[in-house]
């Protein structure tokens, strides 16, 4: 297959998944777990493997997977990531990585290469976590990683649990858990994926390789006060959990900002929501990330601190949930620097740590891991106007295509 | 009818309407204008007039009427409040008025008492706002103080017009609008309300007699940022609404504190609203009350000074649209007076302000109106936790029977 065919099909791909799941008054995407926007893409996915005459099947926990090869020989190549996305994200979180993943297989093909490993593509369902409020369900059980009872306890924002939102969409969610056979048959998995950020960009390449994920997690911040009318209640008789919320959010900020850290408040709901009701309860997620573990305690420990504090002065009781949290992920240092030697013509691809959490991320406790990121001109992402150039995109192809090739092939 | 068969039908009303658009999760109402819950709540209004002979109808814009005696004949002493609630709201804020107003009825019968002007119950439609927006809608539109086609265009969470909406609940949106002929017909509008404050629980007397409301109004901010990733965006490079939301917040109470006025934000609404996404646009409505419209200005205008500040340093637009307003009611100085003397036995009853707005007060402005208030002995409103003593409820029948007699029997 020529360069220009391998791009087609990578164009035509990309333009089969565009309208899936996109809204048309954002123009952003929701591709939440386990909805119809999902089925669609889950099916997108099916067709892609037929149409390539890979053996197809979804795993107990529904992540999807096509293998060229046999499962069963062990010591696979694995590569992909994943189609669902936060609310209205934007096209290339995900999607790019598995797109790639296909497009690098038929830029295989095309250049005659004779894999001797096992190759297959994955779409791990549910990474964003923007429906029950867990990242990465799909790896993290699979990998031991979290428990089948608390996923299938999940809940969404309609009071759908995991469970009865699986059986909706015709899987079995007494079926869920951990999956270590299949994982002992992957020798490397590679996850291709937008860089979040504009490191790429400042240093003018195209693409780099993955070195560490920064540990994050989720809090949930629950503040309860007392409802009460806006329009007769004396403030000194007011138990007003926004305020509590109001201050913890501006210390978020400020405490990161002192560690080198991040911590954002992105997600807020209030009860009972009337514009003349003194809320009742205020439930703020925090999202907060660090270099290392124990910065990232401070962190939070510090903003539930001023939580706290602000909350005895408002009368409001404060309690904190720790809903995720991810451990540092060094990728593994040999597979890491082989694939930047393999990508660098002359000088090997730059190598550089991230805040996001990944499904690559998950798996790097059981499996050698990588990732390659591919340029994000604005860094802009989780957004409509999250971006990558096409040129840039089908580098990353090239780029996945080697990487296979040199781990697969040779 | 005896003391104790007057208190039985109080009970049986009570005791109808309890169930009807109560969430069983919060124990509080969700009655909101023109879903099921409020069709069920009408429907209970018409069975109380017709139950009781009184003549029935609902008038263009929804308000429904049981008249006793000849609307035609003017000079019409009329009684009620509304049956819609806030969300989550109490069983108290509306029914209260209502229930008591038939109920004071069926105490003049008991009474022996000759109406020599016409007497009606009235449950004004709408007017807490909690779908649309917009309090009082029903007397509003009656009044001529909403136009019909903002009042029409107006939409709720779901993106559904209120016009749809009352098409849905069988009604002509086409038909809404001013009706100067009806309240032509009326000499003196009453409302009884549960009490939204503590003044006549710390006064020691079961029902007062209401002096003005404050001017009151809604403004809603709009914070607009960029939505980005909260995993790999670096705070320098973020456009954080939810900071500038929070500044807002703040500086709401601080204004309204330093002021003596009362301000509230009791809603929000983030985009995208995902936990790992940095938000691209806050809502938050602000409540705002002071005794003389001049304060209420200076407090507003202080709070949208605070957000415009915080908003240029976090490179966030700010934006504000006053959604509704209205000016400060000194209710009919004569009505309210007769109405104390009547009430007190001894010492006229007690006289307060209020900071809520009521249908009596937008009618004020083209009718005599007086508001009677029955104790709330926590303050509390707004909440399920809302409540009165029943003795107080059936002493405020009672004061309402003995005001209906005063004024349309002597």
């Amino acid at each position: 297959m020529t360069s220009a065919a391998e791009g087609a099909g990578f164009a035509t791909m990309w333009r089969e998944l565009a309208a899936v799941g996109r809204h048309a008054g954002t123009g952003g995407y929701r591709r939440y777990a386990w909805t119809p926007a999902d089925a669609d893409c889950r099916e997108w996915f099916r067709a892609q493997a037929e149409d390539r005459g890979l053996a197809y099947e979804t795993d107990r926990n529904g992540n999807q997977w096509a293998w060229l090869g046999d499962p069963a020989a062990g010591d696979a190549v694995v590569t992909g990531s994943h189609l669902d996305s936060v609310p209205d994200g934007g096209a290339f979180d995900g999607p790019l990585g598995v797109v790639s993943s296909f497009a690098a297989l038929d830029e295989l093909r095309g250049r005659g290469a004779r894999p001797r490993r096992p190759l297959a593509v994955v779409n791990f369902v549910d990474e964003e976590g923007a429906r029950f409020g867990v990242a990465c369900v799909g790896s993290r059980l699979t990998a031991g990683r979290l428990a089948p009872q608390d996923a299938r306890d999940l809940v969404d924002a309609d009071g759908v649990s995991l469970a009865r939102a699986m059986e909706k969409a015709g899987r079995d969610p007494a079926a869920i858990g951990p999956d270590p056979e299949r994982l002992a048959r992957i020798g490397a998995f590679v996850e291709l994926h937008v860089e979040q950020g504009r490191a790429l960009d400042l240093l003018g390449r195209p693409v780099g390789v993955a070195s560490a994920i920064w540990p994050h997690g989720r809090w949930r911040f629950d503040f309860r006060g007392e409802a009460n009318h806006a329009g007769t209640t004396r403030l000194v008789d007011r138990r007003d959990p926004m305020l509590t919320y109001a201050t913890t959010v501006l210390a978020a900020r400020k405490k990161a900002r002192l560690a080198g850290a991040l911590a954002t408040f992105g997600k807020v709901a209030v009860e009972p929501g009337g514009v003349n009701a003194i809320a009742s309860r205020v439930r703020g997620w925090l999202d907060s990330r660090a270099a290392d573990e124990e910065t990232l305690a401070e962190v939070v420990a510090a903003i539930e601190h001023a939580a706290r504090e602000r909350g005895a002065r408002d009368g409001v009781e404060v309690s904190v949930v720790r809903e995720s949290f991810t451990p540092v992920v060094e990728f593994a240092h040999d597979l890491r620097d082989r694939l930047a030697a393999l990508l660098g013509a002359g000088s090997p691809a730059p190598v550089l740590p991230t805040g996001a959490g990944h499904d690559a991320g998950i798996l790097s406790a059981a499996v050698p891991t990588a990732m390659l990121f591919v340029r994000n001109p604005t860094g802009v992402s989780h957004s409509p106007a999250e971006s990558a150039a096409e040129d840039d995109c089908l580098a990353g192809v090239s780029a996945l295509a080697d990487v296979l090739e040199g781990l697969a092939c040779r």
